[in-house]
């Protein structure tokens, strides 16, 4: 299947920018978004609004969702003006939220009743990944879904890795959010040692970030943090929404992620704190006491 | 001063290698060693052998300890055979061990009664950056001292900053290791998940390497850790005794670093279990079954 029309449910920091990078390739986007407003660049670029999912979904080959939380998934692909509905017959649905792997197989299963193929395909890179069609694209679904979906993928991505059947996606994003959780603790541990212990902030973070406790993190939150910037690149809210999935999978696993549940508890202080709309880094002002 | 003599006291994984370096870059060295089998090879590449730190430190410009314990290194600097009291004025002594700050302090303080410099030095890069002498070195003690010391450095080294005076070497080591202590749990639980969720463990450790979850640990340990190789390059008995002195320095400083107590706690476990001689990347030992 050559993809040409694609609906676009969900135009937030990430959505939008996936987005417009869609229209600069060539396909023709229909979009819709609970508040229209942050639709409004792409429509000045030439897409068509839509007013609810359902109609998003209408003649498209392609329906790509990304929005917030897994209840907002059920509700644009299965609620009352949900999207599955309204595919033709053989599109191919793509939900990009980080959500259950459950979800996703749930979403497969309603899909195929329709004829339609529904995969899931979170990604990362944050908000900057998506301005520079950078993001990392971890796919979930059919081998033939995905290469027909190579050119979309390609638009919006450097990277796309297709993992295995729906809900792979998923439990390859939640490795990921796995592989940062507590290692946002280390980073903030080691900088608030460096500042209580009076040495220059600024040369350990640039020392250690090139050696053996290097790490993305540590490169990209670590001058942030010691600049007092906690401005949301990923909000942490969203971040603990995606620990609360990884811990759900891992009791179904019987594993016991003890970095992880550590991680997930010194978060959720920070949002009742009233911190849930800062970014990941600003884990560090639990520190500050 | 131009550093011509170098007496070197501890000849294990990494002492060997850096010793070699320094033969090799042509300063003369004397060597001791408790074991005396494991300096056999820089003997042969034309090093004396000493008896005693003692013997080790006498006549030398330059005297340099890397051993396992603080304890060790009180030993080899203050005991009945130490290397500070037979060190002639004016020479500079460099503890390499990672130790805590406050004896570090104390050594120079003993060396200043002497007439000579005594700073700290540990370094980061582990077996593979003191072979290749590309080790990080983290320096504490004078400007002057660190200025006369920079050949010496360069031998074993790829980077060497001074943090500034006596103890702060120890102390931005500290932040390393602390930068590593809650990054190694994320690492082993990433892992653990994706083969308990039935994905492609090589295909995980690939795609997330080169994103938001990308680290040393995981680009160096993961590869180690999926084809159950836990032989040490830094030994797990190292790296608790190593986290001992970051959870003491945290209480001096007040600090709560809930993240390194936890993985100090999951390491020494692993010792518990006897695995004290196998490397860090072995507490994915501990997520089996």
């Amino acid at each position: 299947m050559e993809v040409k029309t694609i609906g676009f449910i969900g135009t937030g920091v990430m959505g939008r920018s996936m987005a417009g990078h869609l229209i600069d390739a060539g396909f023709k986007l229909k979009v819709y978004n609970r508040t229209k407003e942050k639709a409004s660049s792409l429509i000045d670029k030439g897409a068509l609004w839509a007013s609810s999912p359902k109609e998003a979904a209408e003649n498209c080959d392609v329906v790509i969702s990304i929005v917030g939380y897994p209840a907002d998934v059920k509700e644009v692909w299965l609620g009352d003006n949900g999207a599955i509905q309204a595919m033709k017959p053989g599109a191919i649905g793509i939900d990009m939220t980080t959500s259950t792997p459950a979800l996703a197989k749930e979403l497969t299963k309603e899909g195929l009743k329709h004829g339609v193929a529904i995969c899931d395909a979170p990604v990362t890179g944050g908000d900057v990944g998506a301005r520079n069609a950078a993001l990392t694209i971890l796919f979930g679904g059919s081998a033939a879904a995905f290469c027909s979906l190579e050119p979309v993928f390609k638009a919006m991505g450097k990277t796309y890795v297709r993992f295995g059947e729906s809900g792979s996606g998923q439990y390859a994003k939640i490795c990921n959010q796995i592989a940062i959780a507590a290692g946002m603790m280390s980073v903030c541990e080691a900088l608030i040692t460096a500042r209580k212990t009076g040495l220059d902030e600024e040369l350990v973070l640039k020392t250690l970030s090139g050696g053996a406790a290097g790490s993305f993190s540590l490169s990209s939150y670590g001058p942030r943090i010691l600049k007092g910037d906690f401005n949301p690149g990923f909000y942490v809210k969203h971040f603990v929404k995606d620990m609360k999935i990884a811990v759900e999978v891992a009791k179904e696993n019987n594993l016991q992620l003890p970095g992880l549940e550590l991680a997930l508890k010194l978060y959720e202080r920070l949002i009742e704190k009233g911190d849930g709309d800062l970014g990941t880094q600003a884990l560090f002002k639990l520190y500050l006491n």
